[in-house]
């Protein structure tokens, strides 16, 4: 039983260290040196390489470096080989941390007083209360449920929209296609925390955007693949959204002459709301290969129909 | 009875149909049509004129539009008058928000992205878990309690610096003189709500600065007055501080040649962390008129003694 970490050589070195301490008998190697490709039992990585099953032919488990799948679904992975991905409390504290960042940053038109500062004007705009600011999240997992118990505690009107029927305490839970467009009617700031399938994929396109109250705003934390850009471009032209904060892009990292960079409406996050903490992740990892050696099921076990 | 409205102009509507909702039977006149100074017996102001007992002779209380006061300490109002400050649910909510907001900012290396997307970089920095981010809050009153309260569910070590002791759940507090340097050499994010006195005055000056670990960052929605702005730019300048983020200035508007505008090591709003908000304000001084009609002693009232 043998882990091949193939990950951001940067990363390298801090998920080494986390192994080392969380289970010090544990094969653990780090790519590129992997020794006989032949002993890889376990592989850990973010980007997979498209031949991974020829590459390591006694496969019998993939880690996903983040809470994200979709880059593993083309694979062809056989139905028995499980795709895990990573459910750590420091990955879901992040992304609250940084959804909430997100919804202050807007709420409290913190865009507009950048430019001010810019133009040296010192002048406040008429405030909103948080009872009047509407947040609704696209998605209602472990992250989503967490970026919402937060935000009602600063008094936010809170919902939430899922592909199945979701209750909540204090948040108004919509769920299925047809619930999507009141779902947005009611929202001020919507922020996306979906998993990227063959649903998701540009469900946030002029149709989604031309449902939102005018002047709304969007906090993309999903992936670039649920934006349609140019689509968002036009519509923050227009002026139905009034600004968007987005830590993905359908192409990472963003090519340098994208119009994203410099567009007054756009603040940009490289990839960041949420990061894989090693010495937290690690554990897990651990964790679900003993529960894999006795035949239990691990936590974060990807359900390869629906996709997530 | 009389109450006088002396606000900015931008501001005088919305306490008119503040007070007309929550006391219809309330002479409430609207400054600079004040009909004769003698009726004015209450006087709602921000920035009081110098010579406010010779206007209104008759005047028997004073309410402060916010909840700082030292505007008013140098006016020699008799000491029978009762000089009384807004503590209302909004003004705390919206300091919550804007020092969650700023704390997150910085925790989570904003200012380093903004400068990082007008670079059209793409580049991740070492994240940093909210357990190794040291909060301190100076400052313990209404404000600065209910904004640890809610720092504290991020996971952040959390320490209040007041004058006189106080206990406060997951909070390690400090107080007085000579804890404010063991208190300051564990703060990596310092954010200051103190009220503005002559014992606080240049509070957040060089010895502060250099008390602070290295790298530290500064959150002053305290009053300008706080922050020696000199050894403020000396402390960027050389390292000790990483970043700040002012809503407040020494002298309100900041200057238009003032150097804080281009700095790229600080961010500034406008004064508006807190903003009174006229309906809910309107209401807590409506029902302090009611008290002093009775006797009773109201909520807000400032002890000139403390000057706050």
């Amino acid at each position: 039983m043998s882990l091949l970490v193939r990950t951001a050589p940067a990363r390298a070195e801090a998920w080494r260290l986390a192994f080392a301490k969380a289970a010090p008998g544990l094969d653990v190697r780090i790519w590129p040196e992997c020794g006989d490709p032949a002993d890889i039992t376990a592989l850990l990585t973010w980007q997979p390489p498209p031949d991974l099953l020829a590459l390591y032919p006694n496969l019998q488990v993939v880690f996903s470096e983040g809470a994200g799948v979709d880059q593993f679904l083309a694979l062809g992975l056989p139905d028995t080989m499980p795709l895990v991905r990573i459910v750590d409390p420091a990955l879901t504290d992040m992304m609250v941390e940084y959804g909430v960042w997100a919804t202050l940053d807007l709420h409290r038109q913190m865009p507009a007083y950048r430019r001010a500062q810019a133009a040296h004007r010192w002048k406040g705009l008429p405030p909103c209360l948080a009872a009047d600011r509407r947040v609704g999240v696209l998605g209602l997992g472990v992250l989503g449920r967490a970026l919402l118990h937060r935000l009602h505690l600063f008094g936010f009107p809170c919902a939430g929209w899922s592909r199945s029927p979701h209750a909540l305490d204090g948040v108004t839970c919509f769920a299925g296609r047809d619930a999507l467009a009141p779902f947005l009617a009611r929202t001020d700031i919507l922020i996306c925390l979906l998993p990227l399938t063959d649903d998701t994929r540009f469900l946030l396109s002029a149709p989604a955007f031309a449902a939102l109250p005018r002047g709304a705003a969007l906090v993309n934390c999903g992936r670039g693949g649920h934006v349609h850009e140019d689509d968002l471009l036009a519509a923050l032209a227009d002026g139905q959204l009034s600004h968007a904060i987005l830590d993905v892009a359908g192409q990472e990292p963003l090519p340098e002459s994208h119009p994203f960079w410099t567009h007054p409406g756009i603040t940009l996050t490289p990839h960041i709301a949420s990061d894989t903490v090693p010495a937290s992740a690690a554990r897990q990892i651990v964790e679900n290969l003993d529960r894999l050696r006795r035949g239990e099921c691990p936590s974060g076990l990807v359900d390869r129909g629906r996709g997530y």
